[in-house]
């Protein structure tokens, strides 16, 4: 038996279940294209038409020309009619996707309860679904709702299920515990017996309600199973999905199977991160294998055991998943990275120059303080590009004044106050906004306009807040993400303070230093015009 | 073969090496009165002499007359020494804890690398430090360090000296994974040997480096290890320890086994959810079993199985564990959610009555204005009440003023003016914060106080800001999620505006409204004082 295993990603699917996530079309591209460099061989993009931001999905998705195959979900037909005049099913082949993903039930008793249907009509629904989606070409996973739950109840039934999606020419059959409430021993023995009596490659979904996900994925793959289904950092329903940052390690580390890459695998860490910070999650520093914890010593006796040998007290080498050794207190920027990003950017640094351990202790001491790189990419090219000297002052800030108000029943005003310096003109504005960050925008870039025109045509695209040490929300410190974009492209920048909206102000200012990268201040000959502003100003 | 399982509880020792844990003496004796009202068998307290903090709660723990065995946890006497003389063996006894846990090493390589000794000095220690343990008549557990990779490198030695601590009298022998590298395959056939080989009873202490401890846990018990160490909600160094809100329900209500009563069970949530708080830890709502969401249902598709039968996606029944069904209501999933809502406050809501209509339009329009009552339980119990007349208005707002500056190179001041009427009195108040939403959650409580002193027990645990319509991030809605907590549980508040500011001033309000549900107002007889307004001031 191969000891290859395909791995289905459903975050972007399953995981939008999860409580507090909720991703725009553009968060959809971006983490797919970062699942698709670690490696994973299927992308569940979510459910075509039904809704605006899936839709917009699978469109851009097509032209991204993933390696990973994009994957639609959706239902089987519905009882009582044709597949060939199902619109879901239709919409599936209309999203352009690789692989369809369809949902059936496979426990009689949700057959009867949750259906209202008879069972031969629902081997039916799935025989006609599964087989109509198969002559129009596409690849077909059929996903076995409570499996686990109806084999305990009625396995004849259950497998009868199997074997009509079987016959009707499924690629992959994936057997999902729907309620998380199987366990590991049920599971292996249960995969045991359908990988007897199915041809078909079989595929595990698990959930975590006993926190026995991973463990259950495990023991399917161990009894036979060939793909995993799961989510990054279990993000799901309830008590979340199969955590693929631990099955796939623990498979491919512990086992001998192989998940991808090794390469890809050292990029596990950071991808993890990087979804967490799209998904505006909070990323747990216990987290196996990728948590900032997972890899931390802190009691004396195991610091020095682990400098004597890092095996005394770690079960593998982090670095294998891209992760590190935390003996100190102390967050770190991997070298590593940064080398790379500055490669990236055509800036010299050398591993053991000066100035390389200057902007290494400068990324640390930010990180120590609540920064992260990860999400806001251009934040970290102005830190880069300062420290070789390639960008100019644009302004400097000599104070800001913000001001909210509400009466009752009244709408709220929101004034910002702003008096910089550019060059030696000393500007002052005032300007109102929907709220305190627009009206900061708006007075900054009333300022700014008369010297750099282009400014107007960027704009704020996304704004996430998030407090970063939990123990007193209002009294923590915040970080605040904002993303920004023109007709071209878009990019991030952060700010980190207890202060909401110094957070904010430092994360526009970034905005706007990036945008203004390269650009040519306009000397102002003579009275500035002010007709522009305007279009800010609503 | 009893199925009795003895549960060793070490979220007092093993569970402060969790990052950012830190337990006062006092914060100790709660959590270990918590435990014993929940029915663990043992209660480890500490390292006793190793600081002030655990010889007081050594001290205090006698007086309080417990069920369970408070067990002092030590290290086996030093290398080449004697027992009898050793300070550590010896401040064990002076702690009149009931047991003592002792750790010492069962891998060749630690005894070597780490210890720097002879693998039959190692013996010597152990088997030395049993005895003498048992000597002096207290019940000894020994924590086998390291046993799974010990005996995966050499297993006649780390049978050796399991062998050599049964000999010694040890009444536990408890076989570690110290690094949590082990998976649930190599646990079930190591115990399985190590149950054949020696006589005293078993126990098993996994951690969640794999995200396997719990699994790990169920294989040793299943292959016949008696008792499970573990911690409350898993916390522990690295990755955390075994964690027994989801071992136990696993033993107990899935498997046959008996840990505590069925009474005590019903205590696990509020258990959990007290000892965060206690230790000052924000509760992941997805945490399985115990957490806010374990039984929360999104999907209308789920919502509406579950209206037939909660068996279709719930694994057990959430009062077994003192849980509860949640129904998350979203969009997606319409009028039964509401109803079950309703339902679960005792507020009689008929479908078909005027007043259900009624409420069920006010939250659509809500949520078409970008309102999400999913992660916002307390905002949408608050709405149900009011619309059945069971809320008291607390306070009226006339208006607050917000300012915010910041001068180059100095602090950011933030600065709130509140003025609201009480009943017929008006009262206004100014208080300083670390950022716009403390200063105005300070003077609005620094306003309720003397009426509702109650309202310095709950704080604000976590605070999250997202754009909604993302088309122009600062010049469109937001909608500002707020958790509360006080000892018994946390709660959760929505508001949505244009405006940051009165997004979170609405989600504030509604924070505070529900944690003064049913609370009298007091009545001010002279002058008010304020002298307990201090401590929000900070």
């Amino acid at each position: 038996m191969t000891t290859q295993i395909s791995i289905f990603d459903t975050t972007l699917r399953d995981g939008t279940q999860s409580e507090g996530i909720s991703l725009s079309a553009e968060d959809k591209i971006k983490i797919a294209q970062k699942l698709d460099q670690l490696g994973v061989h299927y992308i569940e993009g979510g459910i075509p038409g039904s809704n605006t931001k899936d839709i917009e999905f699978f469109q851009r998705a097509k032209q991204l020309n993933l390696k990973a195959k994009i994957t639609a979900f959706g239902f089987t037909r519905r009882k009582d009619s044709v597949a060939e005049h199902d619109p879901n099913l239709h919409r599936i082949l209309e999203s352009g996707a690789a692989a369809a993903a369809i949902v059936g039930k496979s426990w009689d008793f949700h057959v009867h309860t949750a259906l209202q249907t008879s069972l031969e009509e629902n081997l039916a629904m799935i025989y006609d679904s599964i087989r109509y989606l198969k002559q129009q070409g596409i690849e077909a996973i059929f996903d076995a709702e409570h499996f686990f739950d109806g084999y305990k109840n009625n396995p004849e039934y259950a497998l009868a299920v199997l074997k009509k999606t079987a016959e009707a020419g499924a690629d992959w059959i994936t057997l999902c515990d729907t309620n998380g409430g199987t366990l590991p021993g049920e599971v292996h023995d249960i995969v045991t017996r359908v990988v007897q009596e199915i041809q078909s490659p079989i595929g595990i979904h698990t959930h975590n309600d006993c926190e026995l996900a991973v463990a259950n994925s495990l023991a399917a793959v161990n009894a036979g199973a060939r793909q995993v289904q799961g989510t990054i950092n279990g993000y799901g329903e309830r008590c979340g999905n199969a955590n693929l940052c631990s099955i796939i390690p623990n498979l491919q580390v512990k086992q001998n199977y192989s998940c991808i890459s090794d390469e890809q695998l050292t990029l596990l860490t950071g991808s993890a991160r990087y979804i967490s910070e799209i998904a505006n999650v909070h990323m747990p520093v216990f987290q196996p294998y990728v948590g900032n914890a997972a890899f931390a010593h802190k009691g004396g006796i195991h610091v020095s055991a682990i400098m004597k040998d890092a095996k005394t007290y770690e079960h593998i080498r982090p670095e294998l998943v891209g992760n590190k050794q935390r003996v100190l207190v102390s967050e770190l920027a991997g070298q590593s990275n940064v080398m790379l990003k500055a490669q990236e950017l055509n800036l010299d640094m050398n591993s053991n120059s000066e100035k390389t351990k200057e902007i290494i202790d400068r990324i640390k001491s930010l990180e120590h303080h609540g920064y992260q790189f990860e999400g806001a990419d251009a934040s970290l090219e102005l830190l880069l590009r300062d420290a070789f000297g390639q960008t100019e002052e644009i302004f400097t800030l000599e104070s800001f004044k913000l001001f909210v108000e509400k009466n009752a029943n009244q709408a709220v005003v929101s004034e910002a106050f702003v008096k910089i310096k550019v060059g030696e003109e000393k500007i002052y504005t005032a300007a109102e906004g929907n709220g305190p960050v627009n009206a900061l925008d708006n007075a900054l870039r009333k300022a700014l306009v008369q010297y750099y025109p282009n400014i107007m045509n960027m704009h704020l695209a996304d704004y996430k807040v998030r407090v970063i040490d939990e123990k007193d929300a209002t009294a923590a410190k915040v970080r605040v993400l904002i993303e920004s974009a023109n007709t071209d492209h878009s990019w991030s920048t952060v700010g980190v303070s207890p202060n909401l909206i110094e957070a904010s102000w430092e994360a526009l200012v970034d905005s706007i230093r990036y945008a203004l990268l390269g650009q040519v201040k306009q000397e102002i000959a003579a009275e500035p015009t002010f007709g522009k502003i305007g279009i800010i100003n609503h």
